[in-house]
């Protein structure tokens, strides 16, 4: 990295990984991040990763009116992150089918996983389900394989 | 309700009903409820329950250093909230098993359920696992009968 | 209020007045309110007096592109909210000039002042400054009179 | 940086600089920044200045109950902060004295200052002003000169 950039992670054995600090802003007065501030995590993570296979999502909205949006999560709380904590979001693709992809995601601190989400998101062209950009799919098993 | 009193909702049917309105604060770009703002959404539903339940979370910490802690949750976002919409919190206990108060959340606006949750609250005291306190049972169970 | 309503505070003495409760979300682990979330109540004290006085800020949008954005703040923070109080924001018109709504705002827990906010909201249209909505202008003075 | 640092920024002419993007938890449905959210990105170059100065909060919050509060901030939102925005948190500390910290502080994208905010941090032992820490008061002159 140069020393002007923003930490966009990168992409290591198949998944992505991203660095990030935890603020005052991430945490709650029980002293620890706030439950809900985990799921802002694992999107940053998401976004990085999309990034990073060379998708822009902003130019995919404004041409095609392709989003990506939260479908469900299953999200496990094991420990806790804490304020001034360096913690790592992991990032990789489990599924692809239709308009669903399939995402399993863990945020820790070095080698202890803190918490983990299996996330399903869905692609939407004008309020309706699409099929997945093949330029994400093939973006997806290149970094995979 | 008094003209000065918050809306902290009420017990039917054995589920507890919180109201609340979306504000900016919220939302983002994409012009819907941001979907991790919905978690927050839950916890004020979950902070009410408890409360109408009689049992001061507060005083419990100071006195007894019991806290509620979040250890999972499964969320589905089916629909979206908007802004200014008026939706309602829907809370109601599933299971209680030793530290363990399962919960069942939903989201709706009137009639549509918009997000639902059933999420895992474990008691902890020093740090450690410990029994639901009595009186949280007993009230739960008044509650549902 | 009904039962089944959101509280949306009420003008009182030419100031409109929105009582709210101190979540977990709230809260940093400082162990009170976080700075950046006194923006919050004050903006769901503004947005709230602004319906009060029949404004749909929706509709103005959809219908004619008019917003209003926060063009400058100057907040004192005078003593901390802590979790589970009841507050109440008061947010009083101070003065109107061509496109500019200067309003003064306060949070108090009873009759302690905790935060105050002199806060400068500007209508735009289309991107560009524009005159206040003639509906509002009457609105804010039939309130303080 | 190393490849697996997050940012921490630089002190450069003698204010710190930090960048950082834009993600989707910091905008509102207007699809730009939701105006406190600046806030959190003051904080953020507050909190990586202090510790780029070499004063590690937690310890001295540890050792000595000392912690810093946010007493004021008056805060200009000139223009706005988008979505993927690659922006920079610019801080330089103005004044010292007893117990109080000046700082300004601004957010840019390239050379465009989009909000700047002056702020009035207070040092505090145990509830009551005192006077700022000898360590931080010598290093804050050593980066200035």
């Amino acid at each position: 990295m140069q020393r002007d950039e923003v930490q966009a992670g990168w992409i290591e054995d198949g998944r992505h990984v991203l660095p990030l600090r935890v603020y005052y802003e991430d945490t709650d007065f029980s002293g620890v991040v706030y439950h809900a501030n985990y799921l802002r995590f694992f999107e940053r993570g998401r976004t990085e990763f999309i990034r990073a296979l060379g998708i822009d999502q902003r130019a995919l909205h404004e041409a095609e009116k392709v989003a990506f949006v939260v479908r469900s999560m299953q999200v496990d709380f094991l420990l806790p992150a804490l304020m001034d904590d360096l913690v790592r979001v992991e990032t990789n693709a489990v599924e692809m089918r239709g308009p669903a992809l399939g995402l399993s995601q863990s945020l820790r601190r070095d080698a202890t996983v803190l918490t983990t989400a299996e996330v399903l998101v869905v692609c939407i062209r004008a309020g309706r389900p699409c099929r997945l950009p093949e330029a994400l799919r093939a973006a997806i098993e290149a970094a995979a394989s």
